[in-house]
């Protein structure tokens, strides 16, 4: 999440959740007579220059469903960790890389009321319009934080005195028997590699999402969407 | 669901599984030596065919994540409805097109050990190689059970004893404050669409999963999974 490329970001949740955002810079914006109709009334004013499906076929990609309307934006600028000293509730990804996945779980987290997603600089998936579109708007919504190195920012958010559990398919604690805490923080990992284990050491407790069938693991977007109902229904202190 | 043409299904965690499913019927299985090498044990006495990288991205597609194993196979046969009559914890799909979201909800059903899921013959994701690649080796470990009429299904589930629920993001009853029961059938519709009404009002009772933030809507597998999680955590009497 570190390029500074314009990209065009697609779909009438993305284009809609975009134009809202005061802080997204949008240097075109683009969409057919139908689909200016379906956004209206417009949250920002502008606007769109008219376009055939076909046209904008060619330029966003014949197979990205941009259901007539794009912008052509810069990504969003990234939260510091110090702008998390007072938030409650973050979900951290370790080299999660997969656009459909982050971009499902950004979706997930704006959802849940998730204060911010705190990504890695590398080995994170680039905000594009596929990740745009996955997360269905949900990337104006919540705010990403951007960290060099996760076990610092660990280590940081500890300070700030969050309690921060790392998840793992095969850890001994299952998700559900943490103690209720006032500011929670949870590490994802990647599908099949999981939570590099200097990150887990620096975490508080290691948890596992039981699962009782014949598949161990789960798809990432969806522990995290558990983990998630898990923290706002029971992990979570009420305010 | 009701296709019957055999297809490609590839990645070394759906070869492995329908290798090992004995209601898998097999018509070539190929593999690169490397990817033979992975899956030794095979867990059935069948001979790859020895083939290199880019013959098998001819023959399965150059963007399936083949991972250098494919089994030519024929669809699994259907469970029916009957087939449920002592079974205690089903998820049910109506109209659910997506074969990504189709293939994750197959692999949370393994996960979360559940009996079988039910799917509408006409309208739903068909049994394809995408489908099976999202389900890791899911479709091989859950029974599928196809039916004509969903609302036809949900009453003969009720019948055999199941307590039936619909997931509706603007139902007033928390999914989480549902009564336990011996039995528990869940119903999910398409993202944007929802369960059809006339399935909901055979239901039991409708049950939203509570979303605080700012989108109301969740990714469909990640309702199911989050739906599965609460079932086996707090839905579902122990045996």
């Amino acid at each position: 999440m570190d390029d500074n490329e314009p990209y065009w970001l697609f779909g009438l949740h993305s284009v809609r959740a975009a134009l809202a955002n005061p802080r997204r810079t949008i240097h075109r914006f683009v969409a057919t007579p139908n689909a200016t109709r379906r956004l209206e009334p417009l949250p920002r004013p502008m606007e769109p220059e008219k376009i055939d499906v076909r046209a904008l076929n060619r330029l966003v990609g014949a197979d990205a469903v941009h259901q007539g309307a794009a912008l052509y934006v810069s990504p969003l600028p990234g939260r510091d960790i110090e702008d998390l000293a007072d938030a409650r509730f973050v979900l951290c990804l370790d080299h999660i890389t997969d656009p459909h996945n982050v971009g499902a779980i950004l979706r997930s987290a704006a959802a849940f009321g998730v204060d911010a997603v705190v990504v890695t600089r590398r080995h994170s998936a680039s905000e594009t319009g596929v990740l745009a579109k996955s997360a269905s708007g949900a990337l104006d919504l919540v705010d990403i934080a951007v960290v060099t190195n996760l076990t610092r920012a660990v280590e940081e958010l500890k300070g700030f005195g969050f309690r921060v559990a790392a998840l793992d398919s095969e850890a001994a604690v299952p998700l559900g028997t943490l103690e209720p805490a006032d500011r929670w923080a949870f590490v994802l990992g990647a599908e099949g590699k999981g939570v590099r284990p200097g990150v887990a050491a620096a975490c508080d407790v290691t948890a596992a999402i039981e699962v009782p069938g014949a598949l161990a693991s789960l798809n990432v977007s969806n522990a995290a969407a558990i983990t998630l109902y898990a923290a706002t229904n029971s992990l979570l202190k009420p305010r």
